[in-house]
């Protein structure tokens, strides 16, 4: 009986269709291993995310900014209503041993940031580029990829 | 697919056997009717909650005052680091529907009074009297019960 | 060149008559000894006793709960906006060296808990009896009085 | 009497003599101009601008990261313990109008990022280049003017 892995999907509520299909296959993948997608639980890349998360028999967990379970989307398994806006971004940082970007902007921006400052790896999918120490992927799977062989060095 | 339901246990770090032992069959009891158990994720009666979870096959989410995921008790299933400190109850609140308070001090009265200000029912195991809108169960096995009630009614 | 003495006021957005007018020379009593009074910046206690606070030529600090400074009662000095709902009480209480509880309801229960757990004497002008720890004054001045004498003793 | 105009300083706990020295200028320029410095409390950039906010008799707010006030460079005026780690950088921001930001890391790229999320303008000395929406200012002084103007603006 141990903690389940966590690992962090990040991204903004608004994404283009190549985002939202990288987004849905991150999750699809990360299920099929085993761990628990943790992101902020609203639409765009989290949606796709959880609901490839879902498509694939795994557990999301959405942090969610604002005070009710029901704003999640559709295919959260677990919400949890933190009323925090957008500190609750820096609680993903902390729960998510390593953490995936999928395009987002400034919202996205802002978490990439502390989650490098907490020492976490970021991997981007179409995400900031130019800030040093994110690594970058061309696919999902190579995203996924990266963020186990991420964990096995820190092991 | 929906998200799961998810009831909150509240408690201290020190707990009597008498509240030890509520915990852990309130844990047992709410993993049996498939319920997610929500808690602060440390010792005494968090840790005997998640324990009896764990034991009915249940999940537990662990909301940590801290930094550090591995600060959760070993049957935490799902360990949140928030690094809020005493903050952190506030989101119990706010991700809990119900919560089952056993035994506790200033940290659960603090947990109950937010908890009610939230509109959520709270259901007592020997914890606070004399807050005006909790409800007192003389046993595990009746906390539950009322607390299934409660959902009921608010559904 | 020191860091300015900061002293809690806490209540609720509504309060009577009695309340506000305690509230008001609770902060008038305040600003006269040249503490700074820390609230949660809304209506009713809050705004009296900043009203009091700038009436006798003191400073004010209000945490709200909202993402927005302009939500502040009109006599807070210094509005910062939390984004964080009733999270923003346990900075309050960890902020605040001692704190005065005027009349209130389940959010000043609340925050009077999470006080005493922090370890910051409380002072009750009608608020929650019964609750363990915290000290009763009967008059605005007495409450005063007694707060200064908290912090004398823990110098 | 209205609240106080609070600008923001954010930058790191480390800073090269350079980046100290303009944190002092912008605290002395702020207070000369009336303006509450709004930081987080620290060492490096966050306290040298709050020694030259104390030099030009100005007040300054400290957001610290932990749970005690002592922990606050000399020279803030008004300590405000969140005891939420990076969190408090989203207080940070909502809490100025317009943030000014000196040299910095991954902590201060996170706050820029909150802040033009949340619609603040941003300013830079020194700070992160390539981020869409920083306003570059070459010194001390035109970065205060910067920021007034943004004010002017917004009004």
């Amino acid at each position: 009986m141990t903690a389940r892995l966590m690992i962090g999907v990040i991204g903004a509520g608004q994404a283009s269709e190549r985002g939202r299909a990288w987004a849905y296959e991150v999750g699809r993948l990360l299920a099929a291993r085993g761990a628990v997608l943790v992101c902020g639980g609203l639409g765009g890349v989290m949606e796709e995310a959880c609901r490839g998360c879902d498509d694939g028999g795994g557990l999301s967990l959405g942090l969610l900014p604002g005070p009710d379970a029901k704003a999640a989307n559709p295919w959260v398994s677990l919400p949890v209503a933190t009323n925090m806006g957008h500190a609750r971004n820096v609680i993903i940082a902390h729960s998510a041993r390593v953490l995936i970007a999928v395009e987002g902007e400034y919202g996205t921006l802002s978490e990439i940031a502390v989650a490098l400052k907490l020492g976490r790896p970021v991997i981007s999918l179409g995400s900031w580029p130019l800030i040093p120490g994110v690594l970058a992927a061309s696919s999902p799977r190579e995203a996924v990829e990266l963020a186990f062989q991420c964990l096995a060095v820190s092991d």
